[in-house]
């Protein structure tokens, strides 16, 4: 009951956050870096648990400028990446003892790639023209996946996906994950193209005024993929948790673990879909991708 | 004496591979491809004697693909080094013992950003219009450098820079060097104004036509900034090093020890300047670095 109400009102809150007027975005774009922020902290406490020393507030404080730079000059994020880590192994020359230089600005680096960037591709995505679509759609394919998981893997799960990595997980929830996501994007489609024609409106901008088939193919596509990602994700995450010998990744959402236990899917599908949005810009790509 | 010949090689080839004309840019990115190889195979093998344990053809691999899209798309870096770490990530997951996945993930990327990305800066630089100076500026001012260290630290050198990191170096080595990179940056600035009003030919594009004071002031400051970077890479080097306890990373080039050990500066000073460069976009910094 409780992990149904924290789920319900983070859908609210996400949904809300995503249909903000654009003069708003900023919003999106705070939410993120809080996010982000709490996604980190998770990993270095597991980083930390399995034989890193990392120092926190060093790596936090990289990671927000990194947050920050990203969402005002999203084309530098590259130079920023690269400059902010170059301060972590710096700072770690200078403080850390010799044996622990390494590692330490190894885990924190892989903890800004992880954890935070996934978070600063959101606005991007929003500051593109059908942006909410991309947004919505994005989460949709991976939440929709995780609650079929559960209640197919629940039902009929009997065939054990990756037993080391994550015990729990089916081959039988892994295709109830993969039929949802494709289910719910079929629906917003469905949903896109009804309001296109009803209200002469492009509510997420998937289908504009008429139904193509064509157009259906390459975003059902995209589903299976973003829902692959995530469900790879998922296993991602639950084996660093195994790692570092813990069961949640934290306990900041009643009934549904830690934010990393929460966000894992998302940390896999966003940077996927982000190098598909940047295959549109090619000409090779164009034809297949064209309205995407 | 062999360490005299090998540098005098090396330089000679850095510069033939700098001056080749436009359609053999190819050349260089083939040099910076190997070189980076070459380094991130050493870094590995530091890594390894950390803790890690990497295998080596998988990150060479993931590190080519990085390489090769570098270079053909150099605006999608981020998106390619994302995808390549996920890669990492994902194949750590399934082959690797549980407590090993993020260690060898972690280690693995740090290896692309520290021993590989910044080589693929150096095809980046050679395409810009005055892309054979920036090249030239960049190499001189961490090559000689190191060469004025070398000589103000045996000759004065008394009170030690960082004991625990690199014993062998000294403030008065560090003065040298720094005071050895400005006179070669403005070496090469005289040059050029005297090619430039001689032969009314542009070698390195850092003054045209008219000698500018104001137009010397900002070029000072960058060899400055390269010269430190260069020389805490150096430190960085020495510091990974013996936290890995080795006194060489590889011995590759006769007399002067591993790759590594030769481009340790060039490793933080390449991703300084293209930041640098970065900067020049911006209305905020353009009238400082108007003519960078």
């Amino acid at each position: 009951m409780k992990r149904i109400v924290t789920g319900a009102l983070l859908i609210a809150f996400a949904l809300t956050v995503v249909f903000l007027p654009d003069q708003f975005q900023w919003v999106l774009g705070l939410a993120c870096a809080v996010l982000a922020e709490m996604a980190l902290f998770e990993y270095l406490r597991l980083a930390n648990k399995t034989g890193a020393n990392v120092t926190y507030w060093l790596v936090m404080l990289v990671a927000a400028v990194f947050i920050f730079i990203s969402y005002r000059l999203p084309d530098y994020q590259m130079q920023t990446l690269s400059l902010v880590s170059l301060l972590l192994l710096i700072v770690s020359v200078f403080t850390a003892p010799l044996n622990r230089i390494l590692p330490d600005a190894a885990y924190g680096f892989f903890g800004l790639l992880y954890a935070v960037y996934p978070w600063t591709l959101l606005p991007i995505f929003r500051s593109q023209s059908n942006g909410r679509g991309l947004l919505i759609f994005l989460l949709v394919s991976v939440w929709s996946g995780d609650i079929f998981a559960l209640y197919a893997g629940k039902r009929w799960g009997r065939h054990k996906l990756a037993l080391e990595l994550s015990p729990g997980k089916t081959w039988e929830g892994a295709v109830g994950s993969m039929l949802g996501s494709l289910f719910f994007a079929t629906v917003l489609l469905l949903i896109d193209f009804g309001v296109a024609r009803q209200f002469n409106y492009v509510l997420f901008g998937y289908m504009e005024a008429t139904w193509q088939w064509s157009l259906v193919v390459p975003w059902l596509l995209l589903a299976a993929l973003l829902n692959v990602a995530a469900q790879v994700g998922d296993l991602a995450e639950s084996a660093l948790k195994r790692g570092a010998g813990v069961k949640d990744s934290g306990d900041l959402l009643p009934g549904h673990g830690g934010i990393l236990d929460r966000i894992d899917g998302l940390l896999l599908a966003a940077p996927v879909l982000w190098c598909i949005e940047s295959l549109r810009d090619y000409a090779f790509f164009s034809r297949f991708f064209s309205r995407f």
